[in-house]
This record gives structure tokens, sequence and C-alpha cells, in this order.
């Protein structure tokens, strides 16, 4: 019997845009928008991707890292939407067809500066499941998904 | 605009039982069986129940503690399982039609004594929203649901 073990691991990101909540909130929920700054990354081969924004509803990606990668896949849920302020999903993750992770992950968009500007805060926790803890890389890989939002919201306004 | 917030607690409870693992799983996996000891708790009014036992299923429950008390709902959605071994799932809350938390949720059965004996381990993470802060309560309604489960497997073998 395989030997089946959870790990727990938190993180949480900040960072400021120069732009509307409403324009942070918008690049999550349009599909065309988050296509490019979410699975589009440099490297990333994407294999499928569906989109269904509304609580209940499913998005879920497949990709690879390279052509040699591992084929990976993101099943995303949301669970809790509060247009333009709040969306809280959980997603899981397999790697080479076996589970990776279980997240669930708060994002806020908090108005700064008479709402010019927007805080986001990324909270996620992650169960890490048989033998997988990737809490460094998982925190670098969200790190790397903020920026290229930012490179989203400059170059399509 | 309101102001919604969201806090980030945990909490892991473990408690030995003396029956296999498989007995433990199936009183997840068996709606009979779940009926009686998670929404079957002294006190509580049952306005609805829907059963879905498997990855990307939802459960869906509406309740009130006592006939004067607010109108609550428990949205699950499993997110990954292993047969006899692990459970892990998410669900959102709402107390009086307003968000109060939104949850991941790792249960594991842990063999012992040669499989005579299962270590249930159930850890969770919380995000409790818009001013809500439940903790306590949510460990302590926790507990009560394992002693509620001890009660199940004994009365119905």
């Amino acid at each position: 019997m395989t030997l089946h073990t959870a790990i727990h691991k938190s993180f949480v990101l900040e960072r400021v845009y120069p732009h509307a909540p409403a324009r942070l909130f918008n690049a999550f929920k349009d599909p065309a928008k988050k296509a490019r700054w979410f699975v589009g990354g440099e490297g990333f081969i994407v294999d499928g991707a569906t989109w269904d924004f509304r609580v209940g509803g499913w998005e879920r990606f497949k990709f690879r890292f390279g052509e040699k990668g591992p084929p990976m896949t993101n099943d995303t849920v949301f669970m809790e939407i509060v247009e333009n302020q709040r969306i809280v999903f959980a997603y899981s993750m397999t790697i080479g067809g076996n589970p990776l992770s279980v997240s669930l992950t708060t994002v806020e968009f908090v108005a700064q500066d008479g709402g010019k500007k927007t805080l986001l805060r990324f909270s996620e926790h992650d169960t890490f499941l048989d033998g997988n803890d990737g809490l460094d890389s998982r925190r670098e890989g969200t790190t790397g998904l903020l920026q290229s939002l930012a490179n989203e919201l400059e170059k399509f306004p």
C-alpha cells in the first residue's frame, strides 16, 4: 500500500498595481485576458484550458513546462466571489498523472490612493500530497504570475 | 462600499477509532451513514442535503441550529480522494445569507495496530470572511463531529 502523505504550508504575497481594482479583477474574470497572463508564460506549453468564472464553476488547465516537461494539470473551482474586491478559489494540481497539491487561495483587491492603485493580496494555503513539498517553487511561480499580470495590465489597457 | 476582509486560521484534530480505515472512509462515502453523523446532530434542523461523493462532486447542506437559529449553508466540493486513505475537500459556509468562511480540509485515515484501529487526522485551513472569526467554534464543532462519527460507528456496525 502506497503511503499517502499530506504536508500543510501557507504563504502570502502582496503587490501594489498602478490600476483600479476593477481592472485587476477583470484580468481574472475575462478569459481572453487570463489566458495571456495566467497560462501564457514563457516556456509553458498549454495543452488545454476551459473557463468558467462564477461560484461553483471549474477552470481546467493542462500544460507542460517545455516539450520534455511532465504533463501537469490545474483544476480550479471558484468558492466565493465579490465583484472587484475578492476571489476565493480551490485548486488541485497533478504532475505526471500523480497528485501534487490541493490549495485554497484568497485574492483580495484593496483600493488605494482613492482607487487609482490596488493592493493585491494573494493568500494561499497548500496541502502538498504524497511526498511533494513545493512551497518555495509555488511561491516563486506565483510571484512570476503577479509580474505577468502587471505586464498584461501595462500592455492591454 | 462594504469592507470585505479575510482572516486565515488553521487547526488539526486527531482521534483514534477502534475500527479499520475502510469503515471510517465508508462513513464519509455512504450518504445514509453521513446523514446520521454529519448533519443529524442534536439541535440541528436540516432544511436540505444533497450528496455526490466523488472528485468534483458537490454536497450541499442547509440547516439551522434550533428553530430560531439563522439559516446556514455548507457547500462542499471534493478535490482529491484516495479510497480508504484520504479525502480532501473545500467548503464554503454562509450564515443568514452572508459569507462566513471558505475552508480546505484534509482527512487522513492511517491504519494502526495491523489495521484494527485507525488514526483519523483532520487538518483544516479556514479563511473567515467579512469580520467573522470562528476558529474556536469551528474546532469545537469539528470535535463534536468526530465524536458523532464515533457514535455512528459504534451503533451501526
